[in-house]
């Protein structure tokens, strides 16, 4: 990198606007917000060789995910997204065109989220590490605690996209992890059609470039809620956990979209692997009593019950106990 | 480290309380905290072999140095410190008991600064990295910009500390370095005085646990603050840039304090590259155009001036131009 500390503060600050009517952002030793709720925050790091590989990711997708994994916990608790700070340690090796990757990808989801980047920090680091913070607000927040027996369990999308696309471009060529890499457009991707068609582009889009779900229209109906981050069973565990009930998942209405079997197949695995205990889908968990949740598009998994623990209600094998299995850090 | 991720998570929440009427603390996808004022967020990163370096810097340093860092930047604005997210990149080989130093080490900053943990992040990494936000609140901030011509510059304590605290660290031997390690009073540590005496005391303290400083009680006559983290110079130029204004320097002005001078001529160095350019000292500059501003313990170095650009005044060799110079993270 040819540019020094002062001179890439001084192009993020000229890049990112932020309303002098809504505070103060970038600039000064910290940022100040006016809210018109309780303040929401959270917090989540991605490390390179832990979080990601750069074979097939670009600068662009960190750039992009390293916001949208901390927006999805502001949207879990049912808030408003409003800011972003955004630190980074990178190695001396980073070319100006990668950093401005980087940002452009931030650029790119702070738009798409309709939220402001204000503060940050820079420092040197061996591995790639970069760490998010997003501030919302919320009046009434929606937690983990509140399901109760009888609540219906749903997800606002099919579930083991992320993991099934990992899995894919772990499978791939260097060539085609480098064709991956350039991709900044997954709509308009297609050089691999001719091997996986166009199906997998949603796998490894909600791998590398997830959006986080808004929850602003059903969020009123929520008793419960999360964001499935780890995996939907570990997930689910959790939630349980915290409002002291069990669940019980209907396998058969659960959705398993045709481009995880495909990859399925291919990967010679188990497709049910990627929808149960996949991790970093990033969509949500909702635990409502209203059956109006369906017009909402959320899709009815299970229900939660008064005996602890998570079960899995099979039409052929009947009731299984499930172990919760999903990303743990350590 | 023989706990899992659920595991610690679970007695972190355990250990540390977040009263309910404040808001919801660990546990949720994101904290919620009700606030009186617009918020201040501020977030600063830790990263092993650019920040610190393992043979004199214990676990406990690093958790009470992370919050100070971040608690440093909502003082710098004038703000009160309310809560703390606090996220690690930690390599599979920590012991329970380093993890448990590093979590001591942030109980005792956040009781000392009167704050609460609300949330974070735990991940694998090689490299240890911490990254830290402090949550604030203000009513009016002091910003950067502020300062006019006439206004005299103060100092909340005299600077170098920090890094004459380093430089005496680098030059310890490794069973020198390794008693360091084990300090968590610094008031009752005398291992070395034969050596050194018992004034190093402070310089380590001040590079290893810093205390962040408040300006609660001079914050309404500050007309533009920040706070010293890169070196005097360094941060006083970039609080003239925000303001449009240039700065004096008053030399024989500058308290050198005794321990920084024998640290000097024992590393035979000169004891104003630490006073004038040396970083992490964690006090505060402040622009004030009341004398008052002695009452409260500030010390004036120098006056704001119109003419752009920091110039030291010495009573020898008359006026100076300054190169700021002083910690660039690349």
């Amino acid at each position: 990198m040819k540019k020094n500390e002062l001179e890439i503060v001084k192009e993020i600050r000229n890049r990112f606007f932020f309303p002098e009517s809504l505070g103060i952002g970038i600039g000064d030793d910290s940022a100040l917000i006016k809210l018109k709720n309780p303040a929401l925050l959270t917090t989540d790091l991605m490390i390179e060789g832990v979080h990601f590989d750069f074979a097939y990711t670009s600068f662009y997708h960190l750039g992009f995910k390293i916001v949208s994994i901390n927006v999805s916990d502001i949207y879990a608790t049912g808030g408003d997204f409003k800011g972003f700070l955004f630190s980074a340690g990178l190695p001396e090796t980073i070319s100006d065109e990668e950093l401005k990757d980087l940002f452009d990808g931030i650029d790119k989801a702070l738009s798409y989220y309709d939220g402001y980047l204000i503060g940050g920090d820079l420092s040197r680091s061996e591995k790639v590490v970069l760490s998010g913070v997003a501030l919302g607000e919320c009046d009434k927040p929606v937690l983990r605690k509140g399901a109760e027996p009888g609540d219906t369990i749903f997800i606002t999308s099919p579930t083991g996209l992320s993991s099934a696309g990992l899995s894919l471009l772990k499978s791939f060529s260097e060539e085609e992890k480098s064709l991956i890499k350039k991709i900044k457009d997954f709509d308009n991707f297609n050089e691999l059609n001719d091997k996986f068609g166009s199906s997998i582009n949603e796998l490894i889009e909600r791998h590398l470039m997830p959006k986080a779900r808004n929850p602003h229209k059903f969020r009123k109906i929520a008793k419960a809620m999360m964001d499935i981050s780890d995996g939907l069973l570990i997930d689910l565990y959790r939630l349980c956990e915290e409002s002291d009930v069990g669940a019980e998942i209907y396998l058969d209405k659960l959705p398993v979209i045709s481009s995880i079997l495909k990859t399925a197949e291919y990967l010679n695995t188990d497709p049910m692997n990627f929808v149960l205990s996949g991790g970093e889908d990033y969509e949500l968990l909702v635990i409502s009593a209203e059956d109006k949740a369906i017009e909402f598009g959320l899709i009815p998994i299970g229900k939660i019950v008064e005996t602890k623990g998570i079960y899995l209600l099979d039409p052929l094998k009947g009731k299984i106990s499930a172990k919760p299995e999903g990303w743990q850090h350590f």
